[in-house]
């Protein structure tokens, strides 16, 4: 689009010279997110300080009808910050103070370009856990966390991102300031628009602050991994423990082809006979861990695996941990171009899901490996090909639309924790029905009637 | 109103003569709810027994334009389920089925009228938990709890309702049958609905069907009392407990009224020379126990408190939750009204509160009691009074709103975990400001165009 005569300077009235860019260079830095073959190209990029200068960027855009994109860092993997109608992209990343960590209170309170993993750090160095445990953590954003509901290696035991927003404050898109719950762990004085906010991925309101429950920080973790012959034992496994009455902290799995690149790119001695490896944890006071360690073990044992280990001190840990998070840059190298997916499915149905995604990958001869949160149902089906491969790239669509229907057919979804952004657009009638997503955009009219907000995406 | 012609035909056709109730005496009962001072009068009842029945009355509603209340137990405190405009109250408390109890999944998917009891009871013999446990859960329902949010005793360890819900099979009050979530942790296709209608007390969608989720049951509980000179020093301690790393199952408290009530009506033994009593208790495996329980000794002992025991036994435990369970028995026995509140502020800021309620009863002579969930900062102030004597209602209505106000100014809220409903209603713009409350009536048009579903509650 083009902007209305006068847009610009408004906004540099608004934010000043140096919140203004406008360089072809940096709209295009702007124009991506971390998805894949999504692109899109502001007019502008806006850079605020303060919740007044949001909400007069807001006003604004709602007055000339412009588009605008709320952006944290931009690691989404949905192409949730694609500015595909151009405007306006608002980065938060300058609203980036820590404003208050209580022990007293356990909570945190923050603006939202605070990225987790500073968050999280801050918390530590307290004695207090922020729980949410993207992967993304480094340099993804609370901000952007809230807006995407992101979960993370944590999610069983402790839940995702919603499970720990008190409150926020946020701008709608006509410039009212609004403040949703606040530092309390019980309030239900109207509709939720906390969680309702949270997961709306920018196209309800602007996060501007939020405050987050914390937790004492636990005296201990352990970790372990077990070896199986079939993806389909180390799933037997994963359901022995929690009938056993065991909800661990960490319970992920690699299937074969992600071991493969794992030990390909990483040298970490992974058994490569195994058909998928279970990489189990724990948390909590010393004993509890030690003698869950030793539950887990005889459990994964009890249920055919082929090897299992118990991390002798941190640094095994660690290194066992490494096998699961450097699982998608050890696939990112088998070829230029990684889709990474994020379908969930009923836990005991994973395996099945598995199955399904090699099937379909074989069927349309793509190269495929799959990783993910056993203990959630939450699996990463992941296509490694040549963008340049055009053909390639059309059959890696189709196979990952099977696989969205596969997980609707297996009870589950097409968006675990990643979000729905312009990359599931296309699926969501699939999974919700007409009748729902008629009723999501009348949520959105609710919130934001001229549409400014992230047009394209949910409630589109 | 009156109800138009060939109505009440209409809705025999959907549910048979035995689902419609016609008789004054029936109607009655259904224009209340257990809120005191709060009376509508339906001009019918109409009783389900499927979702279809549901939807075919929500058409038929909105096409002829009748209120509709659809209602549980009707054992909410804010008179939620009171019909103020009449029309149809619609009793979901013949759909009590439970559907399926999964340990492999650690979920149950239920009708809304099974009893919270029945469900716990049922999870129980499974040796799982359904942790959200409020005071009513052996009258009120599932879908109740999932209508108010309902809090209860394990808010601060385990979280409230809206932690546990994972999907919800819902009607529009157009008709249309909505799935939202569903038997998954983790999902983020699409706008969190399950959430929003979770806390929307019945104004939105009536909902048909739940799925919650289940955790192990603990192997351990234990329970302590505390007694403390004053509530600050009680509430000293509740900080010192969460500051040491320690988030208890149970943190309750009772004032200094409220013991003696208590007291004087069950003889349980409790010191009257205090001026607070804490009720303190944890589950999950013996060792974390019987250590978390000698450490919870310790940090109200140097807190100052005159005296603490630990249960010796499951017998002796039961009896001091007793002291608490029937502190509102206690009360109701002391005047034949009782008005039971529900205000919320951070936790630091719970004496404070107190005094605060302390200050205002006795500028208006009235008689109140204090308790509630010290680890949440959830406090439910009870006065008790004559309802003959009118200038002392008054005095009461005058009371609960300056105590709402002084809430407002803690940082807190106007209620934790009863909910709205009518009685809260001309309170919540305080709360949520003006340009909150506009958006939740956009967002109940967005639900409900025609405004039939509860009207003069929440999105009004």
């Amino acid at each position: 689009m083009e902007l209305p005569d006068g847009v610009v300077d408004a906004l540099t009235d608004i934010v000043g010279f140096d919140g203004v860019r406008l360089a072809p260079g940096e709209l295009a830095v702007y124009g991506r997110d971390a998805t894949p073959l999504f692109e899109g190209r502001p007019d502008v990029v806006v850079l605020p300080r303060t919740t007044e200068q949001v909400a007069a960027v807001l006003r604004l855009a709602t007055e000339h009808r412009v588009p605008v994109v709320p952006r944290g860092a931009g690691s989404n993997l949905c192409a949730a910050t694609v500015p595909l109608a151009g405007g306006i992209v608002l980065a938060l990343t300058r609203m980036t103070r820590i404003l208050e960590i209580s022990n007293e209170e356990l909570l945190a309170r923050v603006q939202p370009g605070v990225t987790t993993a500073r968050l999280a750090d801050a918390a530590g160095a307290r004695d207090l856990l922020y729980a949410p445990d993207p992967g993304s953590r480094t340099t993804s954003t609370v901000g952007g966390n809230i807006a995407t509901c992101a979960g993370g290696l944590r999610g069983l035991k402790y839940g995702v991102t919603r499970n720990y927003v008190l409150g926020l404050e946020a701008v709608l898109p006509t410039g009212e300031v609004i403040r949703t719950g606040g530092r309390l762990w019980k309030d239900v004085a109207g509709y939720d628009l906390t969680r309702l906010l949270t997961g709306s991925e920018g196209t309800l309101a602007v996060i501007t602050e939020a405050t987050v429950a914390l937790l004492p920080k636990p005296a201990e973790t352990g970790t372990g991994v077990a070896y199986f012959e079939t993806l389909s034992d180390a799933c037997r496994a994963v359901t022995a423990i929690l009938s056993a009455g065991i909800v661990p902290a960490t319970l992920e799995f690699l299937d074969q082809n992600c071991i493969s690149a794992v030990e390909d790119f990483a040298r970490l001695g992974l058994r490569q006979d195994a058909g998928a490896l279970l990489l189990f944890g724990d948390d909590g006071p010393i004993e509890v861990v030690a003698g869950n360690l030793v539950r887990l073990r005889k459990i994964c044992t009890e249920a055919g695996a082929l090897e299992v280990t118990l991390a002798e001190d941190v640094a095994r840990s660690d290194a066992l941990l490494a096998a699961r998070r450097c699982s998608l840059p050890a696939l990112s190298r088998l070829a230029p171009l990684t889709i990474l997916e994020d379908v969930t499915v009923p836990r005991p149905k994973l395996a099945a899901m598995v199955d399904q995604i090699n099937e379909i990958a074989a069927r349309y001869a793509l190269r495929f490996a799959t990783f993910g949160h056993a203990g959630d149902g939450n699996l990463h089906p992941t296509c490694v090909l040549d963008p340049d491969d055009g053909a390639a790239v059309d059959r890696a669509h189709k196979a990952f639309a099977e696989i969205f229907a596969a997980a609707i057919r297996l009870d589950g979804t097409i968006t675990g924790e990643h979000g729905v952004g312009a990359a599931k657009l296309p699926f969501l009638a699939d999974r919700l029905g007409t009748d729902q997503l008629r009723l999501l955009g009348r949520i959105k009219s609710a919130f934001d009637p001229a549409g400014i907000l992230n047009p394209g995406k949910v409630g589109s």
